[in-house]
């Protein structure tokens, strides 16, 4: 397959990248390093250090024979974004093309603003660009669980079929999310399933849990190749964040009552899961929506597995509550179903204790780089 | 009261200036003639000459003695839309700045690329100011009955209580529109729903259908105090557009089978719903959601009554189906509620046929400016 990935130089982007590549595919990544500029504005830098995408490009050519291609601008530039379909017809759109960042999106209206223009303007192009230059093309986007916050019901597969007064509508699950960013995900799901019906398109969105770990085949291979894994209160996710302060020795920071419940995922999984939308692509005019998760924690649960691993391999691991700077329930309801990519053949990679060790003995070989300023939340929208 | 409206040379906005200004309130309007532009550019002018604000102005206060003040700017610019609160702030924002044409929106990239980011960017830069510089101000923004689409269950209030698998939620009712325009009235509900529970903003969401008239008290003090009267394909809602093709001895174009059901309203009764909705303010936190709509009428029905009082006055009026543009439902189930603006006191003006033969008349004192060449659809994305 031809494979465009968009956000090629992401935390997720990479790999697929690798992943791909080493599956025999053709693979173009475009990226502007928008990501890497927050970061170095907002003090929120990776732990390990990332060559650029096109040395990353070069280093991995080196060890495997694979060839990856990549181009650098930005997608909201419309020009730019149709000029990668007069030299590439990808059969497959990967778009990870998004600012991830919950905290980073309510920092402040430019904060806002730019998540807000970016992703949106980012998918509306996507859809526009096929539209115009490969009206068979598949897009898979990469949504959150994040857009269904927390309803007291289970959260189906995306749809939700409701009978009312006697009468049946199917509808997009009603969607209601706990901060900017995952907002602008609720509405590129409205905006897609609008253009996904009435222009025929193909498009598989992902709502995928927060992912975990370091480690894949192709990311072992060397240091240079690993994805940028993230420890801060910004870019950082819970369990990656869990694992530097284990290995810092500071205090687990549990925001609030700790019994915010969420869908997992290790890093391998989210490979597969996007190979597998891309094996199985939507029809003309359809929308494939599919949980992309393997196991629910609670925030108390995650921090005392990492402590329990952590206390073993001889860290000691404290716990410690902190005031919930989101605005989110702490004590909730949450029954996600994730069936669709399980009956696809879904293996996941559960969080083990081995899996955990092993993630720790990962930070602690890069220990001297982590900066504790980073850890503390510095942006607080639960006032 | 203080009242601030955004889009305030608009075919609703400047029929609400003068009304509010009529009762009292000291009113503040904005513009940056964006529908005008739009329709020198679509060749989509309307009806009757409407001289620009400062202008409208002018006359208002010659013969009604009466103060209004307007900025003319971009909201999509913060730092004007910040200025604004420098030297006026409000107790309500009115928000009609949006890009309201369906078929403009699908035009082509550049016409969907503006609708999106203009409507989203001046709703989201509206909160932000608000959370800025007036906290406790009431926001009244206009949504449309076209985030709903035509469900097979009864559009409820804005909200809808779902029982599944024995446990119960309430979710804002599932929207699913026609149109990127309509669309994006769907996302500007998902935002403000966001921003309103996170951070305690006092937010009222219209849902308003298609309206028709041209006639306000106001308005009718002098022809050049007419609203923007549109009957072309791109700004002409049903109504208004029939009543001009009656006059014009043009065919009624019917889209497709007829069987579209909406859900119409009278000019004078948006002013009164938008009245109601100000003087009902919600609470911090709160979104409250009306149904904005007096009358439900098929296509079909609106032909029909237009062609009898058209015939009863002396036009001979023909109805002719074309193949519809639209990609919609041209029979289906429709049950809109709209209890909560009644119970709030609103009077409906129904459509009679009495005030049908009174809006022939007005029309028919412009017919020598009707230009044919606007009325069949240009944009068609049923394809």
């Amino acid at each position: 397959m031809r494979i465009l990935i968009l956000g090629a130089d992401g935390y997720l982007g990479w790999p697929t990248m690798m992943h791909f590549a080493s599956k025999g595919h053709e693979v173009l990544g475009v990226d502007d390093y928008s990501r890497r500029l927050i970061a170095m504005q907002s003090s929120s830098e990776a732990l390990m250090p990332n060559p650029n995408l096109e040395e990353r490009i070069k280093v991995f050519k080196e060890i495997t024979g694979h060839n990856l291609e990549c181009r650098i601008g930005d997608l909201k530039d419309f020009r730019f974004f149709e000029s990668l379909f007069s030299e590439f017809t990808p059969d497959v759109v990967i778009h990870y093309a998004e600012q991830p960042s919950a905290p980073y999106s309510l920092r402040g209206y430019d904060e806002a603003h730019y998540t807000l223009t970016n992703n949106l303007e980012v998918t509306h192009n996507l859809v526009w660009a096929i539209m115009n230059h490969a009206p068979d093309c598949h897009i898979v986007k990469l949504g959150t669980m994040g857009e269904y916050g927390t309803p007291n019901i289970d959260i189906e597969e995306g749809w939700l079929d409701i009978e009312h007064k006697g009468r049946k509508q199917k509808f997009l699950y009603p969607r209601q999310a706990g901060s900017l960013y995952h907002t602008t995900k609720v509405l590129d799901t409205d905006l897609l399933w609008f253009y996904t019906r009435t222009f025929k398109l193909k498009v598989t969105d992902l709502m995928q849990g927060p992912v975990y770990g370091v480690s894949t085949p192709e990311t072992d291979l060397d240091d240079r190749l690993l994805p940028n894994f993230h420890y801060d209160d910004i870019f950082g996710t819970l369990v990656n964040r869990f694992l530097v302060q284990a290995v810092a020795g500071v205090p687990l920071t549990v925001y609030g009552k700790g019994g915010q419940i969420r869908g997992y995922l290790n890093l391998n999984d989210t490979l597969q899961c996007v190979e597998l939308a891309c094996m199985n692509p939507a029809g003309a005019g359809e929308l494939k929506i599919y949980n992309q998760l393997t196991e629910t924690f609670s925030v108390n649960e995650l921090a005392a597995i990492i402590k329990r691993v952590g206390d073993s391999i001889g860290l000691n691991v404290e716990i410690k509550p902190i005031p919930n700077p989101r605005k989110e329930p702490e004590d909730h309801y949450y029954n996600p179903k994730n069936t669709g990519l399980l009956d696809l053949g879904l293996k996941p990679h559960y969080l083990t204790d081995d899996l955990t060790a092993s993630m720790l003995e990962k930070v602690i070989q890069f220990k001297d780089l982590i900066d504790e300023s980073k850890i503390m939340p510095r942006v607080i929208w639960n006032k």
